[in-house]
């Protein structure tokens, strides 16, 4: 795999830069919209094309069960499944089976289907055999996410666990090539560091998991209950011990205040279900902050919902029409705040890059604060 | 108003001509998808204006309600509302208040809200001052509908209120020309036509509503749970009534049998929630006849739904991934689908006007009862 990293501009310890793949480049920072189960809620991949949003998630832990990683790689991957070019990445599965209370043991985490209720085992092997039948761009390790908080020997036992799942999901990516090689695959895989908020912990689980060595790493079990002063720290510890010339990735997290303090600290891609989930209960991302469009404030109001967005629900629709359809059930109204909110906080971190590059990232940050601090 | 009927050609009875209105030309015979409530259901007018449907419907019931009409004609009308330039219809609101077993004299129907329980009161002229406010290009009267089967006299008793209720109807919209011009609206009113499943009050029914004088015509109350058999004969008496040289519209009609055999009789003018409901449900009109998405023989199926249709889904989407979108719930599904099926609909009644005009109508016909019959 030819995954690179190519700085083009730093301020302080934010940067802008691009990630290179076979299937093309991502500028960095990016935010990536959540397709849980190969589709980003009320959206298709014609409309992520038209938004210019290069590069989707996809979660392992739904689309194993159901289509099944089988169906998807016989039917020729994820982008062929959902007549999607741009870049997809699946996440482990790991944050959803461990929020289900599983059975984890050294071999892997035994957890009950949400669907229906049958029984499954996943490994750091079994991770990344189906990441590779899903056939992403970007695969992630198994990984060990403790809730927040937890007692210091759970955390430290967390990341103990994360670097050896680590090491046996790289040995297993690594034996997969052949197998991908064959399907005209070509994958990358990240690590991901543990450590909870001990910043030592976090810095030390940043470290084993770039020992074992991957394409990128990401930073997991952050955005999970602690507070922004809380995760920041932690968040700081770990990068600091990630290679500068591979990108580094923040996962779950998507309000504003956090993505610009994590951009600050050098972080280069998110995701986050934020801008979907809000507007599918009516819940507006802008430059002035949150808007609630059922608020009776908005029955008359023609104008777009943030006059300062290039999206094109705030170039045709008013927050009257978008009010009306809310208030009836109209399901038009989730997708059209829907493409609001992903273009809109897209659109934030593209603003990010372009304050970096000009050396301004410092008023931009402060910009974001003010509204969403 | 200067809505009018151009013939381009006739095959039998069935025709093929051109609406024109001030806002532009809609060639017939014509399927309009029902936007309720200022949406048809998962798409908006960027949708409607990309798959070509120039003519959509909106109900006067909801939207009298929800936003209410003093709102929409606030806001400019539904075409400003919707941020829609395509034409629009609304329908009287009868139908609805008619299925809430409303109490009913000669002034007008009273009914409660489904919303919240309040109380209204629907008049002819209320129905055609809403309806002046909410701006659509082409209004209905309010008529009398009557459940099918029903006794002889209370289908009588429909047609003579009908007719009454058409007069004051037609009066008051005349009356507010004026309160129209001043806003630059242009609308057309038209008439309904009653009579149950009985040819000679069907021909009453029509006869009696064309001496009122309307710019364009319907047959509303058929389709209400009458077979076909019975449905057309009184179709055919109706439309024996009615002028050569003004629109004829088929309320509520969309199944393809039906409306085959309705372009046959003559009918320019359908509307339905037909293909949008069957969306919704997983049912695909194809010209195979209808498809289960979630059945099982399509998990692994690579093809589009139907490989004739020219729709943006048929041109994407496999048959596969749109049954797994359904299996697991995600909107994006039901989007796809009434896409696929509004096109798909519309199609086949652009193939009757192409069939028309080449004098092979009668070969049309047989082959969509040969599927749908």
């Amino acid at each position: 795999m030819k995954l690179t990293f190519d700085l083009d501009a730093a301020d302080g310890a934010a940067r802008t830069g691009r990630v290179a793949t076979p299937r093309g480049v991502l500028p960095t920072p990016l935010f990536m919209p959540v397709g849980t189960k190969a589709a980003v809620k009320h959206l298709d991949a014609t409309d992520l094309h038209a938004l210019g949003i290069p590069l989707v998630l996809g979660n392992t832990y739904h689309l194993m069960l159901k289509p099944g990683a089988d169906l998807v790689a016989d039917l020729g991957g994820l982008h062929a499944f959902m007549a999607w070019d741009g870049h997809v990445l699946t996440d482990s599965g790991g944050y959803q089976v461990f929020s289900l209370n599983p059975k984890v043991t050294d071999e892997g985490a035994r957890f009950r289907s949400t669907y229906d209720g049958s029984t499954h085992h996943l490994t750091p092997e079994g991770a990344a055999d189906i990441q590779s039948k899903l056939g992403a761009d970007i695969q992630m390790v198994l990984d060990v996410c403790p809730p927040l908080p937890s007692r210091r020997r759970d955390v430290q036992a967390a990341v103990d666990r994360t670097e050896a799942w680590a090491r046996r999901g790289r040995a297993a990516f690594l034996a997969g090539a052949g197998w991908r090689e064959d399907r005209g695959l070509d994958q990358a895989q990240f690590g991901i560091a543990q450590g909870g908020v001990d910043l030592d912990l976090r810095a030390e689980g940043a470290r084993r998991t770039v020992e074992v060595g991957f394409d990128g790493y990401a930073i997991g079990g952050l955005s999970v209950g602690e507070t922004r002063a809380e995760m920041l720290p932690a968040l700081a510890a770990a990068i600091e011990h990630l290679p500068a010339d591979q990108p580094r990735y923040l996962m779950g997290v998507g309000d504003p205040a956090s993505i610009v303090e994590a951009v600050g600290l050098g972080v280069d891609l998110f995701d986050c279900v934020l801008p979907s989930r809000h507007a599918r209960h009516g819940t507006v991302l802008t430059g002035a902050g949150r808007l609630m469009i059922k608020n009776l404030a908005y029955e008359r109001d023609e104008g777009p919902l943030d006059p300062d967005c290039t999206c094109p629900v705030c170039a045709r629709w008013s927050r009257a029409y978008l009010r009306h359809l809310f208030r009836v059930g109209e399901p038009t109204g989730a997708r059209l705040l829907t493409i609001h909110n992903v273009v809109w906080l897209s659109n934030l971190v593209v603003g990010l890059r372009t304050a970096i590059a000009a050396g301004r990232f410092e008023t931009a940050r402060r910009a974001v604060l003010d509204v969403w601090g």
